[in-house]
Parts: structure tokens; sequence; C-alpha cells
């Protein structure tokens, strides 16, 4: 294998953006595998990375969602061969998959879906990951009346699908154009509310389950009497501000933390759920269950497609997952 | 029975002070039994709701603990007889039990304990429903490291001795006096450390689940890099200032509100859970499973007397319950 691999790097001499470039292949740690990316996928983490690398000197190749064939593996993998066909989010403290190659730990990874291209099947783990945990590690949710904020979006999407799956659960989306509107529709949400309008007209009965997936402040403090008593409230993108917490007391309602990466990062016994999470996806995709929340492939993996995707995100359009695609 | 009670009534012409008084019996009904108030106790929450008395002006009498003997019943009422001794932590919503006579849905009330007295049994309601909803409706714990800041406090001790009953969770109560780290010992707190101290050293391990009884917002601060990952916090008093939540993301932890009043206020399908909880307890104590979280006994139920606790309450020196007797 050659010494240096193309990736898409971090130009921190030239404002902040970033630029294609040829870089040593990364080390291969005895529980790793080492990737060769043919697809990967961008999500907002990757937008909040970027702007915090002013900082942290030790953030150089993003990208957090990767499909790819297996090249190498380090010497205590075991359920993973060369040859097969991964897909991941990864770990958000080394280095990322907008790369040629991407060394990961083997239990982050699943097997890639059949029947799903690699760019279909690598817009799917980093959302899927936080909404499996968010559904049914933080609420373990049988039933109840699920809002999400922000339905269209990556997380939001694969919520839809995922609460889909539990008979007893009614799912509200919010969206707010059309496209996005009929996104939510066609995922399986039961219904969809506008949340450019008030809240409170539209929602008459109480919901049990709600989830920002965007712009939180707001919609944190509107929530409190929409709720049930007892009801949850997850949270999976930072508050630009504190927040009064005590008008969630009356109800004991509770707020929830969901983010993907604590357990790469925090837990060593529990990280290699998020393998068999994705193993489980993985079958259901086959089995026609689920699909991929793909919305638009832009081309290769570099510079100029990543910073494409990263100005689709920032204007705040788009349904789905952008996915880049080698192949 | 006489038209007219004794009642310890909020002084608003008077500095929104405490003073005896006479005023009508309260309504009973359908589903109401009416208790002649033999013991009462004090919570925190009498201090606040008598300092919102100015701005809410349906506040007219306190006091949400209570022991006394049941003297009438309505119509719906089924499984509580005339003649039966009750506990209870009644309704923050309708008049309290600082009185001789008090009005309170019969499915908050469980029966007295056969071997505590009157003001050991009003001792416990408020306090051991918000630490049975907290540990096993919030929490849901089965095992893990509890840290309890203010284990000495009425919810507190509480706390220690429902968790004790957990053989997997280890007790690390927080005290900062002598008198108060006894009492948590006594009462079965695997550990104290003193909140006084940075707590950091005294924390070696990380804890997965933390009560904030009183002070929480340094707390809160303070928390997120002594929790294990995914952890859970929980708080009952309000909050003095908006909290930044984004140093909880990281470990995708959670955030509780636990008040005991939610289920009376909200919940009609429910609320007779605090009854049966009640009458768990009250076997536990006859049992000797669980002791009477009472410290001092000031008396009867009069005006002096409750001036008395809230003075004590707001000294913040007192460990468990102060109570009153007119017995």
């Amino acid at each position: 294998m050659a010494e240096l691999m193309k990736a898409v790097i971090i130009d921190r001499e030239n404002g902040f953006g970033l630029k294609d470039a040829l870089v040593p292949l990364p080390e291969v740690g005895e529980h790793d595998v080492l990737v060769r990316v043919e697809a990967a996928a961008i999500n907002p983490a990757d937008r909040r990375l970027l702007m915090r690398a002013r900082d942290n000197t030790a953030i150089s190749i993003l990208g957090f969602d990767a499909c790819g064939t297996v090249v190498q593996r380090g010497s205590a993998v075991q359920d993973i061969a060369v040859g097969d066909q991964a897909y991941y989010a990864g770990d958000v403290s080394r280095a990322g998959c907008f790369a040629e190659y991407q060394a990961v730990r083997a239990d982050l990874v699943g097997i890639k879906p059949k029947r799903l291209s690699s760019s279909e099947a690598a817009a799917m783990p980093l959302t899927v990951l936080t909404a499996w945990e968010l559904l049914h590690e933080q609420f373990r949710l049988e039933r109840g009346r699920l809002l999400i904020m922000g339905g269209a979006g990556g997380v939001g999407s694969q919520l839809i699908q995922l609460a889909k799956r539990l008979p007893e659960v009614e799912i509200i989306a919010s969206a707010s154009r059309a496209q996005s509107r009929d996104w939510c529709l066609e995922l399986g949400a039961h219904r969809v509310i506008d949340h450019s309008l008030p809240l409170a007209s539209q929602l008459p009965e109480a919901v049990s389950h709600a989830v920002l997936a965007s712009h939180p402040d707001g919609y944190l403090k509107a929530l409190p009497p929409l709720m049930q008593p007892f009801g949850h409230i997850a949270c999976i993108v930072p508050l630009a501000a504190a927040a009064d917490l005590n008008p969630l007391m009356q109800k004991s309602l509770s707020f929830h933390w969901e983010y993907m990466f604590t357990k790469p990062l925090f837990r060593p016994v529990g990280r290699e759920t998020q393998g068999q999470i994705l193993n489980r996806i993985s079958r259901w995709l086959d089995e026609g269950l689920l699909r991929s929340t793909q919305s638009q492939c832009l081309g290769a993996v570099c510079a100029e497609s990543v910073q494409q995707a990263l100005t689709l995100l920032a204007q705040g359009n788009t349904v789905g997952k952008l996915t880049f695609s080698n192949t």
C-alpha cells in the first residue's frame, strides 16, 4: 500500500477552509480496521468541528459517516475480515473519513447492507445511531406521542423511520416547507406540524416525548405547556444560551442529551453496541423495513464537494442526507 | 361538627407572616376524605409557597405532610373508612394541613404505620414520595453509584433509606457538619463526602446518578466531570438562575425534575400510586425496614411553632424533619 493518501484537510494557513492534500496513511491499532473509503456523508457535526478547529489543533480530517472495504485489520480484531464492506460513524476524537483511508475501531463498525449502494449506506450511521440510542436507550420508548422538531433533517428522518416500528407510538414531525413536509409523511410520520407557526394550536393533545433536532433554544422554552406530566425532552445539538429549567419542574419533565460519540469517547464497555445496532439496521435495510435517508450525492470525496455540502447545510434547506461517492 | 376550625393562615395585612385564625371547615368532595389533623411536618415547599403568597392570593393555608383520623368521606370513596388513621402529603393546589381539619383526595392517602406516633408518621409522606418517585420512576435505579447532595435533609434522608434497599447501589451522601454526617451514616449511607470542599478529589470514581437536594446551581455546574457517561442528574428544588446545559452533552447526561405534586396536579391516572406507595412505606415502617426521619417535634400546630420551624429551615442546619403534634 502507498504511504500517502488523498485527504480533505483543514486549511489552517488560509482562513480555515478545506483543501485537498496528500497525508500519511493512518496508523492501525490492534483493535482497528483500516477501511478504503468508498462513500461518505456529511453531518452538522462536521460544521461544528470545523468552527472549533481554530482552537483545537488536533482536528485535522473531518467526516463521520463512511462506507468502504476493509483492507487491513489489527491483531485483536476477530469479527470483521479483510474484504468485508463496512459502514460506521467512527469516533469524533480520531481522524475522519473525508480521506482515501480511515482507521476505525472494529467494534464501532457494521457490515454494509447488501441492497444499498455505498453512498446510500454512508448516509445512515451517525443519524441512525443517534436516533436508535435516543428512542431505545434514553427514552426507552414503547408507547406515547412523539414530537420531532425538525423531522426532515438527518436525525429527524431516522427517528420517524425507527419510531414507525413501534406500533403504539404516534409520530408528529415538524417541517415548514412543502418538500420537507412530504419527506416526513413519506418516511412514516402520522402528522406534520409547521414549526414556523405557533405550536400550541397545532398540538391539542399533549406529547409524551419531544426531540429538539435543530434550533433547540426557542422550542425548549415553548414546550413545557405542551408536554404530558413526566414527559421527556431530548436534544441533539448544542444550545445557544443558558436555559431556564424551572418551567420544566411543575410537570416533573426530564431533559436528555443524546450524543452518538459518547460511547466511542467514554465507554469502553458498551461501545460494541454501536456495531451491533448498525448490523441490525443493515438487516432491516436489506429486508426493506427501512430505507436510506440519502437525498443527494454530491460526487467524489474532495474539498470542493465537501465545501459545497457545508454550504448547503448552512442554508438549512436540505432534507435527509448529503453524501459523496468515490465509485 | 363545628362550622369553624382553627388554622394557621397567611397574614396578608401584616407583612405576610403567619397567624392563628378561625376559618370555615373545608368542603369535602365526592373523592375526598376529611381528616382531623393530629400531626404535621414542614417542608422547604412551605417556605417557597409563603414567599409566593404575595402574588398568588389562592394560597391560604400551608402544610403538606399530615397524619390524622378520617372523620368523613365523600360518596365515591371506597378504600378508606371513617375512623382510619391516614397519612399523606396532599395537593399543593388545595388548602394545607396546618389546620384542625383538612380535605384531601382519598387516592393520595395511605394508612398510617401502626408502630409510629402521629408526628413520626407525619414526617414521612412528602419526602418519601419524592424519593420513591425519583429512584423508581425517574431513575428506575437498580444498580450504580448514587450521589446525594444534601444527604441529611428531608428528601436526602429518605433517598438514603430507600436506596439502601437496592443491594447493587453504592450510596454516597454529602454533608458538611459532624451531626449531619453521622445522621447520613446511621440511615445507611456507605460513604459521606463534604460538600463544602471541592468534590473531585472526594469522588475518585464517577457516579451514575446524582440528586441535587439543595443549592442545586453550583453543584449542577460541578457535576459533569464527575459523572459516568449516560448518567442521570435529578433536582428537587428550583434553580436560582438559567443553566448552561451544553457541558452535559458530551457524556449524554440526563437531567430530571422530580416534583411530588405533579401527580396530584396533572395526572388523574397515576395519582392513586401515591396512596399505594404510602401504604407500602407504612408496611416497611411497621416491619422495621425503614424508620421515621423525624428529628424534632416543635409542639402543636399553631402559628408560633410553624414560624419557628420556618426560621430553623431558613438557617439550614436541620437534619431530617421538623414536625408538630396536637396530641
